[in-house]
């Protein structure tokens, strides 16, 4: 590893060190330059959802700037069932995966930095940061709270348990989502996740979910907000108010509710629809024709007016765990609707919050020219359930009408052809996520760094060497 | 390029050349080391079907022959409409993509090695290197005049027209697949695939195909089978007269009437299958429950017995190959059922074949340990439908049936856990494939030579330089 024939060699007495050819080794006594890694995550974002928003964004035979990074390879997702035997399970969630890469353990679904079965914390790498003297940051679309941010600065058991009002048989329409009855604080917990981010040592938190910053801190008065203030967060809710902050301030912003509206949307909110087979050819499928939903357009979503951009919030956060800092910083940055839009089969939603995550990487880039020891990693957590099929079938000689069995969005693209994305991964309201090994990006700092081919906890292992954390 | 540099060096006066630190420039004058590429293509071999074969073969936390490759990328799938406009079709077929592989070419779905809506031949890689003295091969799973080994040494207005007896209006019960008037003999064309295979200059041609070499040549009572002999092949027909073969002969191997049989398939031959929603389930789909097909295990395919395998294929088409070859070789060589059995929802079917890419890709690497000058490339040619669906559904919470609107197959893997496979993108009796760019991995030859992101026909540009071909 390069990295560790560097520190070897800045261990050794100076004189020595002076006569090796290691430029980089500082003779005159001054701080050896600031190291900084940030992690991109695009949530759900596969190989499928790449290439869909790069024929939409960058045309067919276009490129997005993910598509040149130097370094490209996979990370195999890995799931544990919730007990201690270690049994694979094939289909990871959020909490599942941001828990591998925020402490290099395997866990099971649904769990934040906790162990299966016996519900053990795991450090994550922004405790290890923290105590080693680093600034920490976490910048996302969702809610602060959610699964992807919250794994890599809280320990729950279960990712509902959000805000303290929803710890102890958390429901949705009389449902059982999950409870947390161990991590409230009256049995020795830590609480929520909201109420761990508000003590925690992030110096920068950007995202949504005000909605659960807004209770009260378990068996007291105070809302976690106003608990967060105490310990030293200076609180945003606003696009001026990002703006308008200062780069010496901790912060934590929280733009929305719950989480951020996204960019784009399909024609008038349309999504994915139902093929409509016509009466005779639910008699016999050779039989009659079938009505696909209309070609659309994307378009902006109104709603997104006014929020910060990913890339906006990625700026500040860069300005202030730099500002004044000779020892570093972890920063993760996560687009996270583009698995979320997925979910609700909205193609468009899902493009356009991936050309977020190109802005952000964008600004990413930018900083790590300025300081060079940065490693910037890019990845998904998992894959997920759209697809792009063909327009006109592979089987279309057949006179047979034939159509997906689920919902698809026929989007015309800014080159004028048509992109099919079918959904069908279930009959659910929401689509499940899918099993496939999902893509690593890296810049210049990563070539030769990050093999071809990882286990998503590895991702880990590299952030932390790279940090020299223990 | 390093490859320029090497030649660079390789032309200067002798006296400079030793001088250089290039150990691999020869002063004696002997020839200079052969140079070779061994293309692998795994038809439909996308993350989903590489993932679901990993968690078979080799366990979740496993790691495929191909994950160890050094050099890891993907390549941007293109297709156009039949047309000379150049309009983007964003989901391809095999011929198409071979055609990207095999000339540099962006063609439509059908065609073989000719152009869209004018229908020129395009200069193939082996044609190229068969002219600059290198030997060619052609290795693959499917009858070698499938779409995906035929746009390499032949051109073609539609995949279809295989053999002589499938030139003109071309059916299937009634349908017409495809018509090849244009090219046949009488209209001064090529013939038909077979034909144009039997005449070529390739040097070793292995798979199945036989019923498309039986026919009689166009205006001849001679069949295809004898004008391929006259030409100067040694027809094999079993894997006993493939094992007798000797290193100097030129080989034509046609071990089935069609494709070669496949080496895993589902328990009894089964394959994924609907669940079946309850009669209450019907009336609202929050009541009642849904049968999921019964869990099973894969089996060895028993009409896979004497048939040779891919590697069997490849190792005596690297021997002949190589034997007494000091310029090099092309070799393509493909495992074509990953994508056939995908078609069919045949999971097993697809595993057992990435099975055999892998071992074919054990081969070339022992090989090219043994002539470093050989640039290893393995790719898929297009995506696929299958996807890998969670065993326990994300929302099992919720007490309502859910159900894949598609075909599903639950398998129990070697490790003990069920991997769920996932077919949904149409109704028809076959999947359709699906648009998302591809993996390319490399050996070590590739590092550096191999992008991590290019456009598929940028494989023909790399491997044709690496050759040093015009």
């Amino acid at each position: 590893m390069i990295r560790g024939a560097l520190l070897a060699a800045a261990m050794l007495p100076l004189t020595l060190a002076a006569s090796t050819q290691d430029t980089t080794v500082d003779v005159t006594g001054a701080q050896p330059a600031p190291r900084n890694v940030i992690l991109i995550i695009g949530d759900g974002m596969d190989d499928q959802q790449i290439t869909i928003a790069r024929n939409y964004l960058k045309g067919m035979e276009g490129e997005l700037l993910l598509d040149g990074l130097p370094m490209r390879g996979v990370a195999q997702v890995l799931a544990y069932a919730d007990t201690t035997s270690k049994t694979p399970v094939y289909v990871a969630d959020s909490a599942n995966t941001a828990t591998s890469m925020a402490t290099g353990e395997i866990t099971s679904r649904g769990r934040i930095s906790t162990s299966p079965g016996d519900d053990q914390d795991i450090t994550t790498i922004i405790e290890l940061a923290e105590q080693a003297g680093y600034r920490t940051g976490l910048v996302t679309t969702s809610s602060v709270t959610d699964a992807t941010p919250a794994a890599f600065a809280a320990h729950i058991s279960v990712r509902v348990c959000e805000n303290p009002d929803a710890m102890v048989q958390v429901t949705y329409r009389d449902i059982l989502l999950g409870d947390c009855s161990n991590d409230l604080k009256a049995n020795g917990g830590p609480g929520s996740i909201a109420e761990q981010l508000a003590v925690s040592g992030v110096d920068v938190i950007l995202g949504g979910g005000m909605k659960h910053f807004e209770p009260n801190v378990e068996g007291s008065n105070q809302s976690v907000l106003a608990l967060a203030e105490e310990s030293g967060f200076t609180t945003l809710n606003s696009r001026d108010a990002l703006a308008a902050s200062a780069p010496d301030q901790r912060l934590l912003g929280l733009f929305a509710p719950s989480h951020l509206p996204v960019r784009l949307r399909g024609e008038n909110g349309r999504e994915a629809e139902a093929p409509e087979p016509s009466v005779l050819n639910s008699v016999h499928r050779y039989l009659g024709d079938v009505e696909q939903p209309a070609v659309m357009n994307c378009e902006p979503e109104p709603a997104f007016e006014g929020t910060p951009s990913l890339q906006q919030m990625t700026d500040i956060a860069l300005r202030n765990l730099s500002h004044k800092n000779d020892k570093g910083f972890f920063l993760m940055i996560e687009s996270a609707s583009i698995d979320k839009k997925a979910h609700e089969r909205k193609p468009c939603g899902s493009i356009g919050e991936l050309e977020q995550l190109e802005e952000a990487l964008a600004s990413a880039l930018a900083f790590s020219a300025t300081q060079p020891d940065t490693l910037v990693l890019v990845t998904a957590d998992h894959s997920q359930a759209a697809q792009l099929i063909p327009y006109e079938s592979l089987f279309a000689r057949y006179p047979i009408p034939t159509f997906s069995p689920g919902k698809v969005a026929r989007i015309r693209t800014p080159e004028g052809s048509v992109m099919v994305v079918n959904y069908a991964t279930t009959n659910f309201v929401m689509e499940e996520h899918t099993g496939a090994n999902v893509p690593v990006f890296g810049n210049a700092a990563a070539v030769g760094y990050v093999a071809p081919y990882i286990r998503q906890p590895e991702l880990f292992d590299l952030m932390r060497d790279y940090l020299d954390l223990n």
